[in-house]
């Protein structure tokens, strides 16, 4: 699978991952997260390649629906990206003030839980 | 309903509720964010009383096991109060600074779109 793809569908699971079945998420996993080849999981699994390649396929597609419903992992990532901005903008501020350190920590804090 | 379960059911809608099938949502809706009687949606929707509040029920209920495994409200809620933090921060730093101002204004930013 295409390096683009992995992190997309990574991302999408980091979210939405608890909503699939038990099932669903172990192949998911194997492959997506942990770098296991569709033979490997279909020989570890008993099943067929083909077995295993679609229920990948039938994942993302369930991950990027609900997605396409919610937009949250969009909202998120945007939030994020703002925060970035927070935190490089109070380093920039030079001297000392009790505040802007108080604003870097949650700032960091923000952006490790997120 | 009481007006504390109002409150957390229109919040978990607000994330989750396009994952519900739409017959689900126009009742739910009805009920939760427009405060129409059962009586009243029963009479519209051609349905008993009973039938409505059974949805209700199943909607409510299928909103918080979404929330249960993705807990993305909760996340988003911590993320709030701390931006709420920072944005209090900022405003308590006397005199100008063009950074601040930034903050200030991103902060607020993300407040408006969470």
């Amino acid at each position: 699978m295409e390096l683009d793809n992995v992190v997309e569908l990574s991302l999408l699971y980091d979210f939405y991952g608890a909503l699939l079945k038990e099932h669903k998420r172990e192949i998911f996993e194997d492959y997506i997260l942990n770098d296991f080849s569709l033979s490997e999981i279909a020989a570890e699994k008993g099943m067929t390649r083909q077995g295993v390649y679609d229920i990948i396929k039938r994942s993302s597609k369930e991950l990027r629906l609900y997605e396409e419903k919610l937009s949250l992992v969009h909202k998120f990532q945007m939030t994020k990206e703002m925060v970035n901005q927070i935190q490089s903008l109070a380093k920039e501020i030079g001297g000392y003030n009790e505040n802007v350190e108080k604003i870097q920590h949650i700032s960091t804090k923000i952006l490790d839980e997120l």
